[in-house]
C-alpha cells in the first residue's frame, strides 16, 4: 500500500484527484536469482499488516499456496505513525526475526535515502535485514510462479498459463475502478473528483455483479489471483469504504450476487481467516485524520452477515481445481 | 435545532459527550395571547430549513393541519455560516416578507445580546420583525392545540387528548435515544461516548422495530405528533446518520419493519413531499467541517428505495383518522 508518510494524515489534497504513487522497488526474488535474490526457503520474511488490502493479498496467497514454512511473516499493527508501519503487536515492539521496530529500518538499510512511502507488503532478506521488494502485484505472482517448488501438496494454480491474459485484463479493470477506485473516492480533493471516482466504482461493481451471476469465480472455474485481488477490497467495503470513503450508493451487502461471491470466498480457508475487521477499521479510521479528525472508530456494521449461506456451489466450479484447500486454521 | 455558532464547525469537544443546549425561547403563541402573542392569521412567519430535522417537523405539521394560509413560511438554505442560518435561497438573499438576510436579525431585534444558537424552526412576528419562539417541541404542539380554529377541514388530530400521556412518553424515549441520540453518536468527543450513544440508539431502534411490527403507527391507530417526530430522523438516517454520524450497525433500509413504517409515512402527503435529500445531505456534510473537513457530499444512497411498496395498510389504522390527507402537492 502506497502511503505518503511525509505529512502525517495528509491524504487529501484540495482540488486534486488522488494519485497513487505506483513506483515500487522492482527487484524480484526469482528461481534464477537474476536480481541477486534467488528463491530459498527460510531466507525471506514477508512483512504485512492485516489492515491493508494490498498486504492482505500476499497473506492470502502465501497461505493458499502453503508457503508458510518457506517464507516467514511479520505483522505490523493496524496504525502507523508519520514515518512507518511499526511492529507494535510484537513483544517490546520488535519483530522477533528482523530485530527492528519500524519497517522503515529495512528500507533504509538498503536505500539510506529512500524517498517514497514505507509500504506493506514488503519482503525483507533476513540475511542482511534489507528490503528486497514492496512491489505488491509482483509479490503474489512470484509466489505462484517462482516459488512453485515450495508450494504445499495440493496447492492451487492461482495464475494458470492459459488464463493469464484474462486474469490480467480483469485485474487491471478491478484495480483502476475498485481496488484503487475506493481510494480515489475517499481521498478526492474536490467534489468533482469524488463523483467521477464514485461513478466509475459503481459502474464496475454493477459489471462484476453481472459477470458473477452465472459464474462462480472471476476467471475460469477456480479461484485465481483475480479473485484474491478483488476479495480484499470487497472485505473492506461495508466496514470502511462505504462510510469512510463515501462509496455509499449501496453497501456490498445490498448487491446479492457480489456479496454472495464475497461470502463464498470469505468462507473458504485462506480468505476469511486472514481477514481482521477490527484491525481494518482501526487502520483507516485512526490513520486518516484528515478525513476522520475525531479518530473515532465505528462499531458497525454487523459482521455476522459474512457467515450467511452463499449457495454459490450450485454454479459449479472447483475452488482449488484439482488441488485441495489449505488446512483450516 | 440547537447549533453552536460561536466557533464555526466546532461540534465535537474532545473527551466530552455531546450536550444539546435545550434552553429555547419559551414564549408561546396562544389562543388567549397570555404571552403577548395571540394566534392571528397572517401575523406570524415560520422560519424553517428543509435540511433540519427539528424544523422539518414544523413544516410537516403545518402542512398536515393546513395552516399554510394562516402562518406563512420562509425557508433558509441548507448551509449556514458561523453566525446564522441565511435566506440564501431567496432572490438577493433576502426573505421577501421579513426583509432580512440572516435569521439572526430577527433574534437580535428582540434580544440584542442573544447568547445562544440561532436555530430553526423559529416563529417571527411580522408586525415587529422580532422572533417569538424557537422552542421546537412546543411549536408543533401549539399548531395542533392553539391554532385549531385555523386548521383545514379534515385536518387530523395529531395530539388527541386521551393519547397525550403515551405520545409524550414515546416521544421522550425517541428524543433521547434517536432524535438526539444520532447527534450524541456523531458529535461524541471520545470513543466511549460514541459507543454509549450507539448502543442506546440501536437498542431503541430494535424496540421500535418490535413495537411497529403489528401496529401501523407509534401511538393509537392514526398518525400523531409521535410519528412526525420519529419520521424526520428516520428520513435522514441512511442519507446522513449512518455514515456521517457513524450510526452504522445497519442502515434503516436493513430494518424491514421500521423502514416499511418510514416509507408508509414518506408516501403520505406532508411527509415525503417536505423531505429534501439534497438539502439534507448538503447541510450535514458541508456545515460540520470538524467531522467532514473535505466538505465533500456523498452521492449515495439510492433514494428510490423510499418509493418501494410498504404493505402497511394491511395492519389497519387510518392515517388521518376521520379526517383526510392534505392535497397532494
Amino acid at each position: 500500500m502506497s502511503t505518503d508518510f511525509s505529512t502525517e494524515g495528509s491524504y487529501v489534497h484540495g482540488g486534486e484527484e488522488f494519485n497513487r504513487d505506483t513506483r515500487y522497488i522492482q527487484t524480484r526474488i526469482t528461481r534464477d536469482g537474476r536480481d541477486g535474490y534467488p528463491v530459498e526457503a527460510g531466507r525471506y520474511r514477508l512483512v504485512a499488516a492485516k489492515a491493508c488490502p494490498w498486504a492482505n493479498r500476499a497473506i492470502i496467497v502465501r497461505r493458499l499456496l502453503g508457503l508458510e514454512d518457506s517464507i516467514s511473516m511479520g505483522l505490523c499493527g493496524p496504525t502507523h505513525d508519520s514515518r512507518s508501519w511499526t511492529f507494535d503487536l510484537d513483544p517490546n515492539g520488535v519483530d522477533p526475526v528482523l530485530g527492528i521496530e519500524r519497517l522503515q529500518q529495512a528500507y533504509f538499510a538498503r536505500f539510506p535515502d529512500y524517498p517514497r512511502g514505507i509500504t506493506v507488503p514488503a519482503i525483507v532478506d533476513t540475511t542482511t535485514g534489507k528490503v528486497v521488494t514492496n512491489n505488491y502485484p509482483q509479490i503474489t505472482l512470484d509466489m505462484s510462479l517462482e516459488w512453485k517448488d515450495f508450494h504445499r501438496e495440493g496447492a492451487p494454480d492461482l495464475y494458470p498459463e492459459h488464463m493469464r491474459a484474462e486474469i490480467d485484463e480483469v485485474a487491471d479493470l478491478v484495480f483502476r475502478d475498485v481496488n484503487n477506485g475506493v481510494y480515489r473516492a475517499g481521498f478526492a480533493g474536490s467534489q468533482q473528483a469524488y463523483e467521477k471516482a464514485y461513478h466509475r466504482l459503481f459502474h464496475r461493481l454493477d459489471w462484476l455483479e453481472d459477470r458473477l451471476r452465472n459464474q462462480r469465480y472471476l476467471v475460469g472455474e477456480t479461484i485465481t489471483e483475480a479473485d484474491v485481488r478483488l476479495f480484499t477490497t470487497l472485505a473492506r467495503f461495508d466496514a470502511v469504504y462505504h462510510g469512510h470513503f463515501k462509496c455509499n450508493r449501496n453497501k456490498l451487502s445490498e448487491m446479492p450476487v457480489l456479496f454472495a461471491y464475497a461470502r463464498d470466498l470469505f468462507q473458504t480457508p485462506g480468505f476469511g481467516d486472514t481477514t481482521d475487521f477490527a484491525q481494518i477499521k482501526a487502520h483507516y479510521y485512526r490513520v486518516h485524520v484528515d478525513i476522520n479528525p475525531t479518530q473515532i472508530v465505528p462499531l458497525g456494521p454487523d459482521e455476522s452477515l459474512w457467515q450467511l449461506p452463499h449457495n454459490r456451489a450450485d454454479l459449479g466450479g472447483l475452488p482449488f481445481g484439482n488441488g485441495t484447500a489449505p488446512t483450516v486454521l
